[in-house]
């Protein structure tokens, strides 16, 4: 069906039909000029935003469109819980060109509300309009901390250890692999793309997770990070704007970065540094963070989680310890997509 | 300056510098994960965002960025002011092609920057990427009410009064002004366009305000609304948005609805019929709310605030009574920009 036949409002009814809030917070979500959230006294509220761009940000010959809407709502989630809070809502703005049809947005939107199902987030508003400029997706997330607990990137102090959840590169990796199986599909018909024991690569790359359990379990051991970023844009780049915004420098150890199995395999089938994979390739949506020295054995006891350096002072700047002991300067040389040109 | 010289951080760092804050609430801006708000107790926070998309919503052949900045941010403004609140903060989202220089994005953030001056609203935030094609402006909006005081679309009530701000259909006869003369230049070097006499209605389109003295004078007068919305897609559109969802109808008076001189005089230029422009034109931005009866008085004495008709019961429809007394039945032809095709 055309989206034209439905029109704006039509539309709007369609996807919202049937919405639920799960949060006390969300007084009244879509359908008026603005939603309505109530917070208890004491409380935080966090803001964040994401544009993704087709063309820029997907490419939706290897992205289905489920996963985009998932991914979409998730990267915004991750926001929130680098702020050390817990996303409640969400708006949703879509610039839809006409090659899509009311079925392509349900698909999307099937995405976004199974994002907010198992985060347990409100979908309370958003616009909907005509593009010229293919798909284009604008998420704004709201959440919320006690008072004095959200956690800037600011904190770090000296001797400060520096953790990061997960494992990194894998996202990088499976978009590597995704782009090589768009290229050999080409022309091709029953084309069976070679994702075989490389699963996670992709899962990582389409379906990626926020870490809301990471949150949940430095609350639970009543550890409050002096900063905390989300990798987005590599371990490199997020921890040069935590140093930069702390005053500080940093080590970081080659041999204790997370590495996934399918990571390391697919960085040498493309003949790639695995270690500048894992430093600047992006969308890990991992959280970075530092927490005092004495919160050591508590950290160690965080499933998921790994100790991988620490803070110095500013004037020893920020350096990778390599496997041989010698230091390496580390370089934002993550994902710049305003680098890229038309 | 091309941005990619500046690169993401450099251009957000330059756009944002100096950037102070007004309102209390804001306790973290630019600069991290999100941004970090404080309301008081008792307060309800508000939410909105709209999207603007180069070719759909805007024509930079005549909008200059300045002027398109500062409107991004009032047609946000007036949502929230639609929800009898006031806007606080509001985050910035933007695609960029690579025809845009620093200089036009400078320009651009002016605008945005000058509006929020000028309404005291803090920008904390937001994101800003590469865009294939053109530019795309995503800003969300967040304001605060005492709580209790939101007002929403579906509280009208039988013989409530229909009051209007301003007057309507100026900003649309000023499209249509805008868009004539962008026919009539092309192709003509030096070409002066025929604005003389007509300034109300290119200022109405370029630069529409918010009604923030509105929002304060109903409270100074110590009247709740019992519904009210922004005039965006036109009188009619917006009339049955309250009608529908307060299970109500309505009687709107012709010879009531506000119009400005320019307005009259640029529909006969063009040979439009002046009331379709004023019911379905749309951008006007005023506010269209309803008050019981008893508060006719004290509505009287609002500058600027006319009544235009009164709310009924639902079986009656909603319908325009013409100047000859005769009913003429509403119908929403607002702007739909889903209809468009690209």
């Amino acid at each position: 069906m055309e989206v034209s036949e439905l029109g704006e409002f039509g539309l709007i009814d369609r996807l919202t039909t049937d919405i639920k809030h799960v949060n006390s917070s969300t007084l009244k979500g879509v359908g008026d000029d603005g939603a309505v959230l109530q917070f208890p006294p004491d409380t935080d509220v966090l803001v964040t935003t994401d544009m993704l761009l087709e063309g820029v940000h997907f490419d939706l010959t290897y992205v289905p469109l489920k996963h985009l809407g998932y991914k979409s709502a998730v990267v915004n989630f991750s926001d929130i819980y680098a702020m050390n809070g817990h996303p409640r809502q969400i708006t949703v703005s879509l610039g839809v060109s006409s090659r899509f049809t009311v079925e392509h947005l349900e698909a999307l939107y099937s995405g976004i509300r199974l994002a907010c199902e198992i985060y347990g987030i409100d979908l309370i508003g958003g616009d909907t309009c005509a593009s010229r400029q293919g798909l284009v997706i604008s998420i704004a997330c709201i959440g919320d901390a006690p008072k004095g607990r959200a956690v800037y990137r600011d904190g770090a102090k000296d001797t400060d250890l520096i953790c990061v959840s997960g494992d990194l590169g894998a996202a990088y990796m499976g978009l590597q692999l995704l782009e090589r199986e768009k290229v050999a599909s080409a022309g091709k018909k029953d084309f069976q793309p070679a994702f075989q024991g490389k699963e996670y690569l992709v899962e990582r790359q389409l379906k990626p997770e926020a870490r809301r359990d990471v949150i949940d379990a430095l609350a639970k051991a009543d550890i409050l990070p002096t900063a905390m970023i989300d990798i987005s844009d590599g371990l490199s780049s997020e921890l040069m704007h935590i140093c930069k915004q702390s005053h500080t420098g940093c080590r970081v150890y080659e041999e204790r970065i997370p590495i996934d199995y399918q990571t390391a395999v697919m960085a040498e089938e493309l003949n790639m540094n695995l270690v500048t994979a894992a430093l600047n390739g992006g969308e890990d949506y991992e959280l970075l963070f530092t927490v005092p020295l004495h919160a050591h054995e508590k950290i160690e006891k965080i499933p998921g989680v790994k100790v991988i350096g620490h803070i110095t002072k500013e004037d020893l700047g920020c350096a990778l310890v390599t496997r041989d002991g010698s230091e390496m300067e580390l370089k934002a040389q993550g994902w710049n997509p305003l680098a890229k040109k038309e």
